[in-house]
């Protein structure tokens, strides 16, 4: 692996054994992100053997230079931070190193998330004035981009880390979407000012004192309705909030199927709007929105659902890249600084 | 009004008042109700000359003396606490004071939620044991019967209130969906033990010590995947996601929209499969299933949303007479009393 600093280049180091369909998604989606914009150096991290039986059965001609051997792999549901203690030699360990000596700039994993996000934090480190990392997510909607953060990575958040989020989101928001000034909003109860919990009230006043398009009080029905482009909550409402999203598609289809076996007619109506229905639920596909960032670190760290699919993998190399290229770390460090005067 | 008990019937008084469409639906709902069911003692609390008008031109014999004067109305966007303290002469106290002085089993209204929430809770007065009271509401699913406690009575809920909801969701659940041991599941980040917030890491371990059918934490997905029947979060959560979730089929409708607009085929595509979209999405309509119940207090309470139709307001009065018949009331007190030496 180069140590040198290469400014052209965007140093991507993905985790070749990370996900349900490891290594062959993770190195296939990988080569094809390099191929499609060659001004990513792409690292593959894992057991070199298992990551150069893909490549061969794939014919790919890969630099072998830039294979990082890696023997050990956690798994998905080993706990994040014991594994990454205990596994020095694994994927994510490794390549979370490499971010952290400056030999990359990305790690992009679709393993053990909450490994990564682990491994991230402390062996990366966080931006000063980072008291927790976020990690948020793209969210279908009705019009304007959507994005809620916090999504999981931490629980029990302060008033003090929505308004991090918020910064944070805002950035990579204005940064990747291009919107210029984004909305943010911050998931409540009622849309009054008075209407909250204690943490989201106390966030409530953070965030009146900054200059972030901040609008004030969202419900869980202005999620859906483009309401704003930053959703701000604490990571367990975000991740329920998340989880109960995914799993609007499955309902919606066994809904389908009850009807569908009611009657041959009811059967036949089902049948005939199958595909149009399957081509609108294509939007409702988070697969191909790729990861979601990990904000708040010192480096580029991209996390994949275990079930990424090829394209899904592509999507969060090509995804490291761009924020790459918008340098968000260092414009989250620059606000961060910027309102490090705001707390309660 | 009658001030004797009579046993066989069920006194039900009901908001004539509230709601985006009173008194016409408020009126004419709760006579329907009345009419199908003849067990139920109907009174109507409101102002007397406009709840008269919609009967006359309805053509509805009521009898007079059933007709409760409230001379006063507390509008939808008035604070609760305070509308209550300041209006005497509302629909909503006095229908509430009916309940509190034995006069009436139930009172039901479709005005607004905070203040009924009040009234219900300062007026009619917790059953000993109660902490917070809890409302909660029914969910589609793609199996078994679901509801989740709370929706938005309380934010903030400590252990020991999350512990509460279960007791009383779990009667609700056993008695008026006749599941015999409804399992309960407590809404969390993660199906592991150990993950949750400060909040329910400790209601899990109380959770643990009753003889309810609880069957660990649950995540987003598994709410409409059916797996419990008895879903338990704070009331900031459970009113996220259920105002999340009547966005949906609005989401889908945008989608289904955007879809259409793309071409002329798409359009007849879309055109041809209305018919067996919107049936299938019948089962979403959550106006069918009336209102829903406030648990916790001395006496039966159920509230309704505010663009509540005839049908709602109809399912709202049967509702209370069902949870009159099955004592309720009664029964969450004795199982509040088991559970009484349970606590943090």
């Amino acid at each position: 692996m180069e140590h040198s600093e290469v400014s052209s280049y965007c140093r991507i180091v993905v985790d070749a054994m990370g996900g349900d369909y490891a290594p062959q998604n993770a190195v296939l989606g990988a080569i094809q992100a390099q191929n499609e914009n060659p001004a990513i150096k792409l690292y593959l991290v894992g057991r070199e053997k298992e990551i150069l039986e893909v490549l061969k059965s794939n014919n790919i001609e890969f630099d072998k230079t830039c294979i990082i051997n890696a023997d050990e792999v956690i798994s998905m549901s080993e706990s994040p931070v014991k594994s990454i203690v205990a596994k020095k030699n694994s994927s994510i360990v490794i390549g979370s190193l490499c971010v952290k000596d400056g030999q990359a700039d990305a790690f992009v994993s679709a393993g053990n998330t909450g490994a990564v996000m682990a491994a991230s934090t402390m062996l990366i480190g966080k931006i000063p004035g980072v008291g927790r990392p976020t990690i948020g997510t793209f969210m279908p909607s009705k019009g304007e981009v959507v994005t809620i953060f916090d999504v999981g990575a931490s629980v029990d958040s302060k008033a003090q880390h929505l308004l991090e989020y918020a910064i944070m989101g805002s950035i990579f928001v204005k940064e990747i979407y291009g919107i210029p000034d984004p909305s943010v909003g911050l998931l409540s109860v009622g849309e009054e000012d008075s209407k909250g919990n204690e943490v989201t009230l106390a966030a409530f006043k953070l965030l009146k004192k900054t200059k972030l398009n901040f609008v004030g009080n969202i419900e869980g029905r202005d999620i859906f309705g483009g309401k704003v482009n930053v959703v701000v909550c604490d990571g367990f409402v975000g991740n329920i909030v998340l989880k109960f999203a995914e799993s609007f598609v499955g309902l919606l289809k066994s809904k389908f199927k009850v009807f569908a076996d009611r009657s041959l007619i009811n059967k036949l109506r089902v049948l005939m709007m199958k595909g149009t229905f399957k081509k609108v639920l294509k939007e409702f596909d988070y697969q191909t929105y790729g990861g979601v960032p990990l904000l708040g670190v010192k480096g580029i760290s991209i996390i994949g659902h275990g079930s990424s699919s090829v394209l899904a993998i592509k999507n969060m190399v090509l995804q490291a890249k761009a924020m790459h290229d918008k340098k968000i770390i260092n414009k989250i460090e620059e606000s961060l600084k910027e309102y490090a005067n705001i707390s309660e």
